[in-house]
């Protein structure tokens, strides 16, 4: 199932994407997918971000390729940190560059979207928690995430987190191709099976420090090939299974 | 005024600390103070942390002996970083330890309660735009702060946030004494004079970057005197004219 968020006549709801139209749901889908009957066209509603964290959860590092470009040790765990959800932006949306001088990437993910809450739940049990999986870029200003060290800054400015375009929920993580385009050409292209840490052991390990909610959201790395982005510059992600994820750079 | 949200009953409200009672507010404090027309004892309610934020922000090294003792330079920018929300517990729940074995300090702060949406707000206009003042301590395990480089990890455990006992919303927050005690002895004793960016600049930087929400909240680095917690452990942070926070160590 394709599950996304949108807005029709100022009202935020949930669908189940079916083909070119979206059958409404009454209620956020983590609880069980209840539809009202509705059926809007897709091309008549407005795609929202497909979750509204409590929490926006970032691994680090969790490809070979991408660890080594960025010049680092391959980490023995998964290196977490956390950004603003308020950063949160829509597929289709602008991001908006804090700096017109700094080095600022883009950085293709995908997302594990939470189902229930969740803690302490070991790798064989994930699947019972995960509601789905979506596209993510953690666009990112290096200048300042180099000069704080932490990595919060650099990456939460608002519109620095373009999340959808729906939410998938039936995926093998580990086994599907992504890929970034930026003005058509191919930047990123790696397949997640190239992650140190798997979905499963990212999932285990985040909720062995925190108590996951419904619609949190896991980031888990990019792979090799991120790069500098500038004003106008159109960029896609593409997730197999799940979609693509559009955004321009204002 | 004191805010306190509680729970009575099953119900989770907000109220305003009136003596040993509280009125009961008909809604969160943030958009205007409404009252029920309810008073109930305080002692027959449960305190909740005042605070269930979108957001945790949290400033590092903002007292210069407290650099000193971590022995890094003065930062020259407030240093940010996020913690999870899920970490928030109230005045008078237990503190879990993650370890038995690593160092697990105690960090008095205060907290800055943010009362309207805020972007780009700058220093001179900030007290429209802050609801008031908390404590907090913020937890951490310094083997796993070490290890990560990343603060999120070593600061995010569930319990590591006590907040409370209030909001405060009548205060000049530079220039307040903090102090915690462990067991009865006093091991940070401070002003906030004494940091490193005021409070005013701390929201005018943060809000430079993201977008704040009624609620969330901003701690602000702790003074010098950190040190480990052992199980059994009472630990009570004071901030001048807020109030008391009592954490015990499970």
């Amino acid at each position: 199932m394709k599950i996304v968020r949108f807005s029709h006549q100022g009202a935020a709801s949930y669908g189940l994407l079916e083909g070119d139209a979206v059958a409404v749901l009454s209620r956020p889908p983590f609880d069980g997918i209840e539809k009202t009957g509705e059926v809007l066209p897709l091309d008549a509603v407005s795609l929202l971000a497909p979750v509204t964290p409590s929490k926006l959860v970032c691994v680090g590092l969790n490809y070979t390729l991408h660890a080594e470009e960025s010049g680092v040790p391959v980490p023995e765990e998964p290196m977490l940190f956390m950004c603003a959800p308020s950063a949160i932006i829509a597929d289709g949306e602008e991001i908006q560059l804090d700096s017109s001088t700094d080095r600022i990437d883009f950085e293709a993910e995908i997302g594990i979207v939470v189902g229930r809450k969740a803690r302490n739940v070991a790798a064989d049990d994930v699947a019972d928690y995960i509601f789905g999986y979506t596209c993510a870029n953690d666009v990112s200003n290096r200048v300042l995430q180099k000069k704080d060290g932490q990595f919060t800054r650099a990456k939460s400015f608002d519109t620095y987190k373009p999340v959808g375009p729906c939410i998938e929920t039936d995926l093998d993580p580990d086994n599907v191709d992504i890929k970034l385009w930026q003005n058509g050409e191919l930047r990123q292209s790696s397949n997640t099976n190239d992650m140190i840490f798997s979905t499963a052991r990212i999932f285990e390990f985040v909720s062995g420090i925190m108590t996951l909610e419904p619609g949190d959201l896991i980031i888990t790395g990019t792979p090799s090939g991120v790069g500098p982005m500038a004003s106008g510059d159109e960029i896609v992600i593409e997730i197999e299974k799940i979609g693509r994820l559009r955004s321009v750079v204002a």
